[in-house]
């Protein structure tokens, strides 16, 4: 079950939608039978679609969300028992038609969006959750694993010779610390391109826009895949301060694709996505970010990539999930005893 | 199923969560076992009282709307067999969890916030629904029959002897024409009292606020129900010159209640809440408005009391309801046969 925010794959934005894509595919590629996305009608999959929402949300603004996502979701619920189990990456909304259903279903909860959501999470406890890193856990739920998030390497190309810049990319907001990479740039004497969309106009236009100009500190805009592969040719390092704990961290991931190290707050999930001293390193402040530039060439770059092929590839993320559907049969197996 | 943005009955704004008090505690004194009001758990009734949210969402800003939504509807129909039927005066999202119960529901739509919400409606045909006037009707929707919302008349003193002013009162926002009740006292040179609560206040600021003096234009801003009853006292005639149609018409049948004649848009609901020429008059525009005042004189203020006795007491409502009740059960018991 997909959101039905976006297109399923998304045509640009959509994190959720993108991973619930990912597995679909690579649970048919592995031949699980009957594997069904439920998705907007006009998404893409090799499985079998089923879908009453036309157009995501997003894409089509006469929708109220609430409606597309009731609908959606009572059409799901009222196919359940088709399935041996609905992997839900919707979101909390689903949890409260399950007193109804027969059929496990298991929840990777992609983030807490406010905490008042936990009121419906902790009104179930009697059902599978995953966590999408073990720092993004809720201490009152039970949880079957940790599955981290994969991301598709065929847009990074690993390279063995160091850029010349500082890198900061994703969405352009004070919890992604894009100021601290300023900071940080200006510390360590290095140039830095920063790359995404401005998701906060304000914090844009007060604490980014006063510093750039077109040598030292440069804004391109948001990247494509393609455009984004050939600004991390260009990275000496990622730097990547997050404000907030970070629940997975997909930038940091897509950098050490690319063989390029990441310099992360050590906050959230970082500490399990880069090896510190290895991949990358984790640090409290600007200082010791700047520190940790002027130490980047202990880094081997071969070993940033090879992180990511053992650990956040999508191969690597459907294997995982393919053990935690198993574990929940085995459960079910046992209660059924 | 009370809804759950305020608590049952409201403290003051909540006009879902009024009715649902009001056909709960009609139940209860006409002696209907088992009566529960699933609503916040806070709130006050003479049935039985369940609720999973404690308070409206509202009165406490901390909640997600949605979230309370959700456990509250789930909570209700894990608790659907232990009841003969279920009165729905929540919305539409009720609606997604009809397949999962058994126990037959009525849906009373106190109106269609937003044409996509008609998705949803739409979708569930083969289950009963009561709008809450002719006009107030979607085509396409299988409807047992219209119940107009009752009024307590306890705070309305019915008045022989008219007062000198037209009044209107209510939200003051462009659909309810406060603008043009300002045009009416131009027109026809009478005095105006305005009351109620700034819907909005760019409308207020730029269309009604420029004519207001102490004088022959006044502002007192909301009422209670005292000063309502108060202010009804004042009237020569209450101009209700909606320039939307109008689903029921709360402040019209209040109007007539207190003795009171008025002069109404032919739009909505209207037509069914006044008696034209009886209790009021029907008209197009600003000048019909103007000359239905100079022959208010021919309203038997006696009349208009009557018509509201007759017709939008609680009571009345009540006994409606119980009607539409006996023939959802003669229904169901027919699809059993």
């Amino acid at each position: 079950m997909a959101p039905v925010a976006w297109r399923t794959p998304p045509r640009a934005y959509g994190a959720w939608e993108t991973v619930a894509s990912n597995i679909t595919e690579g649970l048919v590629a592995r031949g699980w039978k009957n594997v069904t996305l439920f998705a907007t009608k006009e998404s893409i999959t090799s499985a079998k679609l089923v879908g009453w929402v036309e157009k995501g949300y997003e894409e089509d603004k006469t929708q109220i969300p609430k409606v597309s996502e009731c609908l959606h979701i009572s059409k799901v619920m009222q196919h359940a028992n088709e399935f041996d189990l609905i992997h839900n990456n919707f979101d909390y909304l689903p949890l409260t038609y399950l007193p109804f259903i027969k059929t496990p279903m298991l929840t990777t909860i992609h983030g807490f969006s406010d905490p008042d959501i936990l009121r419906v999470y902790h009104d179930h406890k009697d059902t599978y959750y995953v966590s999408i890193s073990d720092s993004d856990r809720d201490k009152d739920l039970p949880y079957v694993a940790t599955v981290y998030n994969g991301i598709d390497l065929s847009n990074l190309t690993f390279r063995e010779t160091p850029g010349d810049y500082l890198v900061h990319y994703g969405r352009l907001h004070l919890d992604k610390g894009t100021h601290l990479a300023i900071d940080v740039a200006k510390k360590s004497g290095k140039n830095l391109i920063i790359a995404g969309i401005i998701q906060d106009q304000q914090y844009f236009d007060n604490l980014i826009k006063p510093h750039i100009n077109d040598t030292s500190i440069k804004f391109i805009g948001p990247v494509n895949p393609v455009q984004r592969d050939a600004l991390l040719k260009e990275a000496y390092a990622v730097i990547h301060l997050n404000t907030i704990p970070e629940r997975f961290g997909l930038v940091m991931a897509e950098s050490m694709a690319a063989g390029v190290p990441v310099i992360a707050m050590d906050l959230g999930s970082c500490r399990e996505v880069i090896a510190d001293g290895q991949t990358g390193y984790l640090v409290n402040n600007v200082d010791e970010a700047a520190d940790a530039v002027a130490k980047i060439d202990k880094i081997e770059r071969k070993k940033c990539r090879l992180h990511v092929e053992e650990n956040f590839t999508i191969d690597r993320m459907v294997s995982n999930y393919e053990k935690v559907y198993e574990e929940i049969f085995r459960r079910e197996a046992r209660k059924k005893q």
